[in-house]
């Protein structure tokens, strides 16, 4: 099974890199093979483009000995891992086009444990209420094929994870977070074409923030609250990401790990936001229903 | 004691940016008071000026019922506590200026403890080995007027904080730092005046490393070098500093604490260096006598 996954989540790089490519028009990706000393390995992918300042599309299989600080959150005994995962930022130029995340992972040991887990979640620099309807709905048609539940958990979980506690601000507009899926929870094949199908819905769903938002003409002004949002970014990414934090703690590759990092940011002391931006603030809430925004 | 301490902190501030806003010529200090919901607040100044892009010099002193974070760190019941200090970080425009760091502070509790903490870093954009020995040797010449180890104690400690662990890098080239000064190393007089006098060190230090870089021509490769530098300030400040995370943590006043952060801010995946950049990056090492480097 897990070459399988391997493979699949190897082609769902491949082809989520292609249309990227298509979408930019310019910018082609710039592949990194790393080796971790222990096993394993990875393919780093960067894009510069026209439309996307900066991007990232990694995918890793890594395995080896259980790091120390994986078999003590688990409480497990010394073990072997394996884990693979494809992950994904971007930051596009134009302040109307969010910053959009996507990660689908598995882990397993051999002892036989093992889970999926994953998500995507957008980061508007303004928020568009159609837009993040489009947004969550999509996302709610994905999770509904697979568990009734599924939306309207993982929807909460991505609230409470992508939340930048010292702001007392959600990053973005959330989306799904969900981990630990596993044989508690329902067959592994099961668990895997959920995982696939939110692995897909990646292109369709970026397709259209991108398309609406990239040819609008913007300000200077909007480009710098864009330069002083993609800071929270950042503080999210360093102070509060789980997964950041364990791939610093535990000597990951560095330069794949904060490939996140915006490629330019600012920290203004006090900004003093105007109408249009204190809007969007006040839409960086947890628990808002996207979906029924409009009362549809 | 802890009057006279906080009154000597708040002339301290008061001394530095005065200075500082000669030295920069044209920019005035902002200061934004702010008051602790549970006992005490704060002097929050920055300034912005022609040659500092970006400078905050904090004075604070709070006090109420402690943290349980701080309770449980200590192995102490419950108890009140009293702590002030003084931080500076500031941020110039010209790269051949380094970014420097100094904070004194004082500790004590209602049940009798108390300690003195503090120390200065530099962080040079371009290390300079002559300005790199006239930083450590001003500091030595402090540190040997009230003991025979300090310098050698506070430099090894300051490597060894300034460390940004997951880069293999120094923050720096270090300097001096210091914690828990308290009754079992000499008096409460005793210590106070070394504080003081590290305090007073700041404006010399940094007027000679100021002086000697403002008016320097640099080109767009050098300032560019400087905002991908800066990354690295804001990967130590906000994923290693105690004190940032401890101020995160426990709900502390964001703007203040985040006022290290850098105005304008590069990442670049996998940076190419040029010679003179990649000599920096060597000498960013743990354990170089400065003081000795020409041999004299």
């Amino acid at each position: 099974m897990k070459e399988q996954i391997q493979s699949q989540f190897m082609q769902l790089q491949d082809q989520i890199c292609a249309h990227l490519e298509a979408l930019d028009g310019v910018g082609k990706f710039r592949q990194d093979l790393w080796e971790r000393p222990k096993g394993g390995g990875g393919r780093t992918r960067i894009i510069t483009g026209q439309h996307i300042e900066k991007g990232g599309v990694n995918f890793s299989a890594v395995h080896g000995p259980m790091p120390q600080k994986i078999s003590d959150k688990l409480g497990l005994p010394e073990n072997k891992f394996f884990a693979t995962g494809v992950s994904i930022v971007l930051h596009p130029i134009n302040p109307h086009v969010p910053i959009i995340h996507m990660n689908v992972r598995y882990f397993e040991t051999d002892a036989g444990m093992w889970w999926f887990g994953g998500g995507i979640d957008l980061t508007p620099h303004f928020v568009d209420p159609e837009l993040a309807k489009d947004f969550h709905s999509r996302l709610k048609a994905v999770c509904d094929k697979h568990g009734a539940h599924y939306f309207k958990d993982f929807k909460k979980w991505a609230d409470d994870y992508f939340y930048v506690k010292h702001r007392k601000e959600t990053r973005g507009i959330g989306g799904i977070f969900f981990d630990r899926l596993d044989s508690s929870k329902g067959k592994q094949s099961e668990h895997f074409d959920f995982v696939m199908d939110v692995g897909r819905s990646f292109i369709p769903i970026y397709t259209h923030q991108f398309n609406e938002g990239f040819n609008k003409a913007y300000s200077d002004r909007e480009k710098k609250w864009q330069l002083y949002r993609r800071g929270r970014y950042v503080e999210f990414n360093l102070v509060w990401d789980r997964g950041t934090k364990f791939g610093l703690d535990t000597d990951g590759n560095i330069e794949s790990i904060l490939m996140s990092l915006p490629p330019q940011v600012e920290w203004t002391y006090r900004y003093e936001m105007n109408e249009k931006e204190q809007h969007t603030i006040d839409l960086l809430k947890k628990g808002i229903d996207w979906v029924s925004v409009f009362g549809l």
